[in-house]
């Protein structure tokens, strides 16, 4: 099969090179001539025999809109556009509709496995029609890892990017979720080595995964992780799979929590708690005048201070 | 009525102030002999016509134990003893069986009120037996607001700490409430004076309350509340509502939430989005390298990654 | 001063009958005959002097856009179109948008109040212009109530609907809270009668508000709440105000609970709880074979059962 | 080495084999004689050689203590009593200070595995001194799996329980992750077979763990899972891990708020949102009357209703 392939960056370089080591002939452009292939996005159009198959891993949002513009101009009847980036699946309809005009199918992808993919492979899941996905299945077979999971033909257009959402918004509870325990074996003075304890889980536990794996790497490097901030961004698919709770009704504490703490992480200061602060002072104003006094309870809290 | 007030503090000495203006006979005792009307708990029951009774207001705990210990030495049959102080209600027992050992009646009973307690009145939660509570009644009277509400006889010993927690509980999560509120009219640029929003509520809305009062005066001292830090205290009674609350599988979603939320408030660094970083990090080492790349990517985040 | 009302319903009907009683010449026009003033939206225009106000009080959405949408048609240059609803703010600017390209004045109020506020007031907040918020001035006098909150005019267009939004969501948590120690109260059996107990809460607490008087006049009706389903629709206000935070990375706890508690209280089965049960359920398969054995712990939960 | 085991039900017999298979002498005690080794716990102890290692494996609480109490009685100086069970990590202590008043030493293990540890090998938290901990070694070598990790000397007496706890409290909120999204994608008709999905992700993906192979086999054999009810209990380590992040000043909105959505999945009624629907009645009031109003909005909702 061939393939062309915009964006040669980090994962789009990285998944250029999976995809040829599985037989796949790959035409790759990128901005950077070091690395691209061609010269232009037509030039890469021009190598690949019909139907032509033509995968883009850009920045979601604006980049990739345009790219995909770009390649509606460019592509014809029966070809395939592929969406690699980080979509949201509502622009995926969106850029669909502007293909089939053109009887050019599409077909959105979310692709999860960082700097690992290169050599385990990249988990893919997939939205478009049976007859788009057929077309880029070699891509997909030589990406995907070796064993019988990996791939999924989600459904139909936005289904891929919506699958990935889900997923990204899992993740998020499941960070938390150690990352809370972690905290309280960190803050009680009853476990010797906190690293020990979350390594010992990595085998015949309940809780053992990837990112239990991953969190023990950065504890051997940093017990007591005292070399990181504990400030932690957000992309936006965290927030979509709030805001697609929300428009259907599906209550989502854990996750709309982990969103939340993430936001909480990187306050200097808390609006919020300044307004809890401000109406306890209206309580505590007396708080201050207390410690003038002498009485039974001078030391202490006022015994019936109403917070 | 003749009672025996024990802690003349902030609280204390409002509400002798306040039963004195009932008509009340208050004998005081307070270590300050400043402030203080006898010398001794010992001389403070002899002054009292039986059935005496003693009204301890101290801080709740060891001082609150150590006080009802000795009133029960010195205290006898058909004497009561009246826990008005931040016990917990489990507390109440174990004190109310100590005193029926020598047959002297026990009652529990949580205040509200503050500094606006000594001209508005004490809002009065009280448990303990029909008898025992009569021989308190005068002074209940006295201490409340002057309407229909502000006292409850809430049942058995405990039942008045128990309540008296529980409303604390409900504080929090309304605190809370608003300060969500407020961060997000402050954080949007869409209310050109967010302290005349919050002050037109105060009338006519569904969110008016007392709170609402209090919120406003601080904004108005205060716009922006840029002299107030974000940091909160909690009192045992929050912790002990989640804690009944999970003894007893009630959801407690919101009231647990705002606890949680003073607990962040007063972290100078928090260990758990730590370790939510340092997840993070893992995928992110990648990141780095992203930087010295200069494909059609390079300046935005990898399109895939899965954080 | 004169105004034109368009929908008479609940709403628009007892603020007619307010603004008339303000001293305000209502024209009222309402698609039911028999309690309309006039028989078409531009007979009503008709009858107005310039600048002419038109005030919109008809179910967000559909209706309100073609209620709007008429309107620009029917008015010109200075008159003025105000939404009463409960639309979402970011539709005003659209809205306005439209009105301004005839040189029409457009401003949004969210109005507070229900069936109390023929006789209290409404409570107002308004987004426009200053020159546009002057012209409906005496008809916000009349309908507010008569102390001196109750009305503001929060900033340019939208924010009359955002600040009555994000009251809306401070609304859901303070119910939240209520609702959650309430439940507490029912639930252990310490307290003999919630209903008294909430009801004394209404003086001297620091709970006090207007929510807490309407439970008080629910439980009095019907303690222990045996005629009412614990089923609570949302309206898109509560859903707006989590987006909003979202959008805006304002952490969110409380609102968003209680909005996901909503959620929960009309799932008759709930398709999260099954995937926890058949998690444990493969777990369970043993617990199955366990109700056969006779061993030391035959009657009790395996002991080291990992759920 | 030999061992006395007490408890041969479901966990006991297995961990019997388990050791057996690993060299290990094992005399098992049961109350059930058909699987029992010997006919009493004197019998057990007088089959082992000095120092004595017994291993409680019996259900927490009363049965743990008495056992103990038991074994205090029949075993001496620098013999070693191991609880297994799922006790709390504060009756551990307790338990220690019981054995040490006859030089008998103490060690807590949580054990994680279930019926797959017959054959994978359990997952041991130890908490003890390391003389103890090294006189029960060869049986936490026979128990365990078989790679690096799975077995923790975590720290002093408790700290096996105590991890093994937070242990719990994390997998809550990880499955309760699974379970959001899950609910996401079966809600929203975006996704053509929500099973392959989650089956797609056990390899190359972010969220990959042990319980998400858990959820694809439950969803393999029951897809839709319309053969579970959403009906989870909750164990006492999953409440004690957020009372200790409560003591502990912790904040742990994902693992509360996953105990919340297991208490919620037991009410057949929520009292709290009766609660809630009694106070939109009280609004809601007009709403009825509304029904028979023929305005504009007669068929909406109150343009103005507040909640």
């Amino acid at each position: 099969m061939d393939i062309g392939l915009v964006g040669l960056g980090k994962m789009g370089g990285n998944m250029r090179t999976r995809m040829r080591n599985g037989g796949i002939t790959v035409v790759g452009y990128d901005r950077n001539p070091d690395i691209s292939d061609v010269g232009s996005l037509s030039e890469l159009v021009e190598q690949l025999p019909s139907p032509k198959v033509v995968w883009v891993m850009v920045p979601a949002g604006d980049i990739t809109r345009s790219t995909v513009e770009e390649l509606i101009e460019l592509l014809g009847e029966g070809d395939v556009i592929v969406d690699g980036g980080n979509s949201r699946w509502t622009d995926d309809e969106k850029h669909a509709a502007l293909a089939a005009e053109k009887g050019i199918g599409y077909v959105d992808c979310g692709v999860s496995g960082g700097v690992w993919g290169l050599d385990n492979g990249y988990a893919l899941m997939a939205g478009g029609t049976a007859d788009d996905i057929a077309k880029v299945q070699p891509a997909f077979d030589a990406l995907k890892p070796e064993g019988e999971s990996g791939f999924v033909h989600a459904g139909r257009v936005g289904a891929g990017h919506f699958s990935k959402m889900v997923h990204n918004g899992i993740e998020y509870a499941m960070m938390q979720a150690y990352a809370e325990g972690y905290e309280l074996l960190e803050k009680v003075d009853m476990v010797d080595n906190v690293t020990a304890v979350f390594d010992s889980w990595r085998e015949g536990t309940v809780v053992r995964s990837w990112l239990l794996d991953l969190l023990v790497i950065a504890l051997e490097d940093d017990p007591g992780l005292s070399k990181v901030r504990g400030y932690a961004e957000d992309s936006g698919e965290g927030r979509w799979t709030v805001e697609a709770a929300i428009d259907n009704a599906v209550p989502m504490h854990t996750i709309a929590a982990s969103l939340f703490a993430r936001f909480t992480s990187r306050q200097d200061e808390s609006p919020a708690m300044q307004a809890v602060a401000a109406m306890r002072q209206q309580f505590g104003g007396h708080a201050v005048r207390a410690a003038e006094e002498k009485g039974i309870d001078a030391a202490a809290a006022d015994p019936s201070d109403p917070v």
